[in-house]
């Protein structure tokens, strides 16, 4: 049985223009992180911080979803690698002809660079058969899980880690490198380490691959049409 | 063409302490909310600035995919509860009879209390063809939306806005109440509004239906064994 008397709401917390500008300055200078890593390991207490932001994510039900799977180990790290490789060689010939060289000379992973490797993942059992939340939404506990790897992202921003998610892998191969049982899913596959220089803005605006959009294109009022 | 003098990294900016703690400090308070909305409209700039931070969220091959729909209308809102109540009715006859009782004393959305609800879609159309990223893990464009979420649910806080994700909708209802064409997919129904109070845990624990659990049980290192 709950407490009666925590039972209730409490005068909530006021954030102040200094705090709030803190939040909005981490959410804008976080960026995907391919080639910067510094080799410097992460110190525990600082990973222990990440973490901790990332598991008070929001998930469906209280189910908590997720787990983190921390990949250092050199030769599981050629592994993925040699998966990404395999996947973008592919992804290069699924490109159009007038883009395919540009696609070829990006790089898109920073799985060897970066001392740490994470992978977050979704257990779909969790919770058991009922999760409330989930009965009209059977992937709320998917997005609960990807809600946890943004706050890790802001979180490591924070601490002046950086972070890339490499998305370019079969859902098999990381199945099969890192020993994942058929009720688990790999959500994200994402790279960490500290920075000391960044992009000051996405990397694939810079270069020419693709452009920011207005706010203001992406706001439509009551319905869609 | 990109201008090569920009297509570089730049030094990056450093957090302070106050700054790492205010993130922080915004997480941890972060909250699903369902009772706590107060009536006040949200005055249009909080609105803007929290969605663009929710539109400076990390996207697949930089696509953007998201959309929000910002919906006040009394009418509409009634037609989204009628929709959720439909839903929420099946789920509590799914729920196992011991734990029936529990969920239908749960209020679980506050469609007409929040004075905003925003719907954040996904285009899955957004990019074309071939979207950088999305070759292989081709709901990545989903995941991405849901990293525009909980950007958007940190920056409303921040604010001092409560949100909370309503999911026990059927996305058909969604797609007829909103007027969704086929390619767009309805990601997170979401409910806005100013907050006095809140709980100081997640509610579910508050009332007994789940637990928080520790952080130490979801890490595992270097593979699921």
């Amino acid at each position: 049985m709950p407490d009666p008397s925590t039972c209730a709401p409490q005068p909530a917390r006021i954030f102040t223009e200094a705090e709030r500008q803190a939040l909005y300055n981490v959410i804008a200078n976080r960026r995907d992180v391919r080639n910067e890593f510094l080799p410097d390991p992460i110190a525990p207490e600082v990973l222990t911080r990440i973490l901790r932001a990332a598991h008070m994510a929001p998930s469906v039900g209280l189910s908590q979803p997720w787990d983190f799977l921390l990949i250092r180990d050199p030769a599981r790290r050629t592994q993925v690698r040699a998966a990404f490789t395999r996947a973008n060689d592919e992804a290069t010939e699924m490109a159009p002809p007038e883009k395919r060289g540009t696609y070829a000379a990006l790089k898109l992973e920073g799985i060897d660079k970066a001392p740490l490797n994470i992978c977050v993942t979704c257990d779909r059992s969790r919770g058991g058969d009922f999760v409330l939340g989930r009965t009209h939404q059977p992937d709320m506990d998917l997005y609960s899980t990807v809600c946890a790897v943004q706050t890790l992202w802001l979180a490591a921003r924070a601490e002046g880690i950086g972070m890339g998610w490499v998305s370019i892998l079969r859902e098999e191969d990381l199945r099969e490198i890192l020993l994942l049982p058929a009720h688990v899913t790999p959500v994200a596959y994402l790279c960490l380490g500290h920075v000391k220089d960044l992009f000051d803005g996405p990397e694939l605006a810079h270069r020419g691959w693709a452009s920011r959009t207005s706010l203001e294109d992406h706001i439509r009022e009551e319905t869609w049409d």
